[in-house]
């Protein structure tokens, strides 16, 4: 059984803030040319999280044993403290933080209905896999945004998360039902596109929209094969 | 408007341990002669404290305003790492966690059902009165535990709580619908009930049922006069 108590920090592959005597060839690729200014970030980053949140506390109610339920706990917890984290932020940087979220809730919702799933197995693969991406998405968003907010976003993305706990949940599910693979992978597979667009609708383009594509596409490349190492870990290949 | 994201410790009234020479005429009354053995009072302890978590995550599903959503979040937290701190005490007393809750699942679902609410602000009404009713009861009860426990059960249960938060949010509800009131009045007195139910479900008695009765009586008589004072704060005059 894996140990999801543990407190080892999440090896999260958060790029380091740049400095000009970098070996750019080996720095992994961030977003910092697209990050919008520091209340548009922190309100969506903030309600992304807090949706991450309401799946894992669905994932709670419908989970099929009380070790679930109070492993599951766990990752549910820290999901609330990064919410909290990125809410002194944005009371930190002046703004109201219910107001600062309010222009992300529409499409976050739309995002959180399409992502629900059919059942338990299915939300909590929305919560391993979104979690990961997005997770993963805003820091490197984050790096271009003022130094000083810049180093507590990077905190606070690069402390502990649940992930470990919901890869243990689901290798177990799919241990003793080897048959909810198939549907799985497919679900996993159908998550990447609603979670690639409510990512990509967190950038701030410039005017020069093909350039633009050129430079965001790598850095979703590296997005989706870590989304694919996920799911790989499963055994759900894509 | 409340100021939910205070961190003050919460003012629970928990009974000290008692020592030899102690004046008892002016000791809170304690239910330390009905404390059951460790496991069983762990167990208890930490699947109630999920339920009251997940009350509360259904209070931010169900939540009118992102604003709500996001204070009742640090509330839910909280009771998150309450529920994690129990868990973590029966891992300490050598148990499984799971293992030692179930017994008290049954039941306690039951409890659930039985006040879940017809909507966000039943719900939360819910959550402030259950909520506090139910950590002053465990918290009086683990003072018959073995002395270490006890004493991290009384840190447990002395920390912070969402109790202000809950208030705050049910405070605004009824002034900007004073018709509310009567309603809310009227599920908070229905709460008491199926309350004191799961908590005295939770007492070890011993052969003598007359003579336990007449040493429960003063403890309930106080935990309803809290419980009315919660009702009081908000107005809801029972």
């Amino acid at each position: 059984m894996a140990n999801w108590f543990s407190r080892k920090p999440r090896r999260i592959e958060v790029p380091r803030l740049r400095s000009r005597n970098e070996d750019v060839a080996t720095t992994k690729v961030d977003l910092h040319e697209f990050t919008p200014e520091i209340m548009t970030f922190l309100g969506r980053a903030a309600y992304v999280q807090l949706t991450q949140f309401e799946n894992l506390s669905r994932a709670i109610s419908s989970a099929p044993s009380t070790a679930a339920k109070t492993a599951i706990g766990r990752a549910a917890e820290l999901s609330l403290s990064k919410h909290r984290m990125l809410v002194d932020e944005i009371t930190r940087a002046g703004g109201t933080p219910a107001d600062v979220m309010e222009p992300s809730t529409a499409d976050v919702d739309r995002f959180e209905r399409a992502t629900h799933g059919a059942d338990w197995f299915e939300t909590l693969v929305t919560c391993y896999l979104t979690a990961g991406f997005l997770d993963d998405f805003f820091a490197r968003l984050a790096i271009g945004l003022p130094a000083e907010p810049a180093r507590h976003i990077a905190t606070i993305y690069a402390g502990e998360s649940g992930e470990a706990v919901l890869a243990g949940l689901l290798e177990e599910a799919i241990e003793a039902n080897p048959r909810l693979a198939s549907r799985l992978a497919m679900w996993g597979r159908r998550l990447v596109g609603d979670t690639m667009l409510v990512a990509r609708a967190s950038l701030q383009y410039s005017e020069n929209h093909k350039s633009d594509e050129a430079r965001i596409e790598p850095v979703f490349t590296e997005l989706i094969a870590a989304h694919t190492r996920r799911m790989d870990a499963l055994g759900l290949t894509a």
